[in-house]
């Protein structure tokens, strides 16, 4: 292996370095405490865990994004987390146990074997929230706000929300009585958006006219009147799939109200994480952009494996695509001190940083240039006293 | 697996739950701070790379610590870092590549393949700086004044800073003109400081007397005194090796003159991190402990690999044991809101989050206890408007 071999880094992996370093700290920090603000706590679950407990619950999907190790102590089998979201959710079902709602923020590294769509990275800085303990349109509309508010504070303009319900397809489904392969077959249809597949599956079951009509209709209700529409096809198929398209007319009644900047995107048919989420969906796009920057959804039954259900809704984004909404960031200026260890001199840097400048003392016989060190003004011992001077550069 | 088991995490793994990870997430930005305050640069290097990068020029000890993973993409190894500072080298030799010093700080999740000591973690959450471009006691008293900086901004009390040097023991090797088995025995002895073993080891070489005088005493050289009699022993053994040790009594002068609440503890026989290190080597203790809460050294040759030896030095620590060092934190209070949808009331919701106050709005039908929700005040809309009533609890 050459030089430039060993300095290439994986697919999918990147260094951050400095410029761009600072700007994601100081959203992290912005974020972290807007969710405080919003009542939600900090905590930190482990890197890795025990593949059981890692993937209980989460869904195939997690399964193959999750990097196995072998614990050289017991042999086992762990996993390094591909997702916060499960390991959150058995936080608050088996180590805090509250009462009441519990509303819990992360900001961690997560590592996946995979690299989902060019771009992205397989060392995702995943920022969110998770709020256990409360099934309805309350819990889902304050997650959506907060959604919405982390975009707003990284800086993002022109964001659409998708608003989405796994429950309508699963109630309609439950109706027409499909076998689990009937449904496999069908969810892989759906998420592929396969029209004329669609159209042969259908025509092998005979099922009821409205259910067969909103079956066939579901993965294109999105958009422009699809409320209206929806209704009008499952209110003679199933009144539990009405019910829950009253739930997203709900949420996007309020968002809509609350967000009036914001466009609302009804899109029924889509499936997307349909083995974790369990009711509404959402995701916030940017203008033009093919991808969410944050997404989340309803998933009530996670914490069961791990002894307790709770209600669950959450959202997740990329910090680091995240922090690139933002401009670079203005530069910290800084003053330059001359090297020694004079008690003098050392005693004035000190009051300087603890006065909150930055100070970079020289090196001797170091290239201490000013530009390099990002410095605007020089410490200078002159007329008995330390004066700061200006340096042009 | 039972759902006991399952909810086991692997020894040495923990999650961190609220109350502790307010604490390390507040210290880890004080940590930050102060490192922009002193001119260090913040970076985030990979949580993975290839194997050969991550553990070039970093020693042997390394390699043993680290996890491995095949990468799907190309059948390459990668590793997880079980260390940062061989990343942060190869930044400032490959990615930055600054004429002058460049002063670097991380804070980033390590992971380990073993436990290094009873109660320490496999996945420490690292922090430290690295100083590249410089040698010399000037760069190597920065970095140990900014790690007792470090400590005290952690809230230790009673430090004690050991200070070695592994450039004595080398210049000693050097003169005695041993071979590498040779070498490595002697400095497997030297860790172990086995007394009987050393002495058989001398007497089987054929060593000039005050050589063989300074490498029989040299891992006993510690405490009170040891500078002087280490002199006395040195002089007539190898100029070299006095130099060194002038290096170590300069920078205990110093940290002794600028930090005069620190105990310095001579120790010339500490060979820790020998394979890695070239220099000077520090860390700190608190009082009664046998562990350092932070470490650091000089390492010239590292950079090496990656096209450019640069001089360094740089300590780090584990964050979550310099957090343990504060007590518990005053948890923020905050203001119960009614639940709701109502425009004023989210209006008024969001005019007290934006004035800083932390708002939890109460879920409908759920469990909204003040105490649980950590609430000092509610949100009540009377007399025909919004105000904050007290609530005990």
């Amino acid at each position: 292996m050459n030089r430039e071999e060993q300095w290439l880094l994986p697919e999918g992996v990147e260094e951050i370095l400095p410029e761009r370093a600072a700007v994601i700290e100081g959203l992290r920090r912005r974020l972290l405490d807007l969710y405080t603000r919003w009542g939600y706590e900090l905590v930190f679950p482990p890197l890795i865990e025990f593949l059981e407990s890692l993937l209980n619950g989460a869904g195939r999907d997690l399964e193959r994004e999750t990097f196995k190790l072998t614990d050289q102590l017991t042999g086992r089998m762990m996993g390094v987390r591909a997702d916060i979201t499960p390991q959150v959710a058995r936080i608050d079902a088996h180590s805090l146990r509250r009462q009441g709602p519990s509303r819990l923020c992360y900001c961690s590294t997560a590592l996946r074997t995979r690299i989902g769509l060019p771009g992205t990275s397989r060392i995702p800085y995943q920022v969110g929230v998770e709020l256990f303990g409360h099934a309805g349109v309350d819990s889902d509309a304050e997650v959506i706000s907060l959604m919405l508010a982390t975009l707003a504070e990284a800086g993002a303009r022109g964001v659409t929300l998708d608003l989405g319900h796994v429950g309508i397809y699963r109630e309609l489904v439950r109706s027409a009585g499909l076998n689990d392969a009937d449904e496999a077959a069908l969810s892989d249809i759906y998420l592929r958006k396969a029209r004329t597949e669609l159209d042969a599956f259908m025509e092998e079951r005979t099922l009821p006219a409205p259910l067969a009509a909103a079956l066939s209709a579901l993965p294109w209700l999105a958009g422009e009147g699809a409320l209206e529409k929806a209704r009008a096809l499952l209110a003679p198929a199933s009144t539990a799939a009405l019910d829950e398209l009253a739930q997203v007319a709900e949420l996007a009644g309020r968002i809509s109200a609350s967000h009036p900047d914001v466009r609302v995107h009804i899109d029924l048919g889509e499936l997307r994480g349909y083995h974790y989420h369990t009711g509404c969906l959402f995701a916030a796009y940017l203008d033009g952009a093919s991808e969410p920057l944050a997404k989340g959804g309803r998933y009530d039954h996670i914490g069961e494996v791990f002894g307790r259900a709770r209600p669950a809704t959450g959202f997740s984004a990329d910090l680091k695509l995240l922090a690139d909404c933002q401009g670079a960031p203005v530069r910290a200026a800084g003053i330059l001190a001359p090297a020694g260890a004079d008690a003098a001199l050392l005693a004035e840097i000190a009051r300087l940083r603890a006065a909150g400048e930055r100070v970079v003392q020289a090196l001797p016989g170091a290239d201490n240039d000013p530009a390099e060190l990002r410095c605007d003004r020089e410490l200078v011992f002159a007329d008995q006293r330390w004066q700061l001077h200006s340096l042009s550069f």
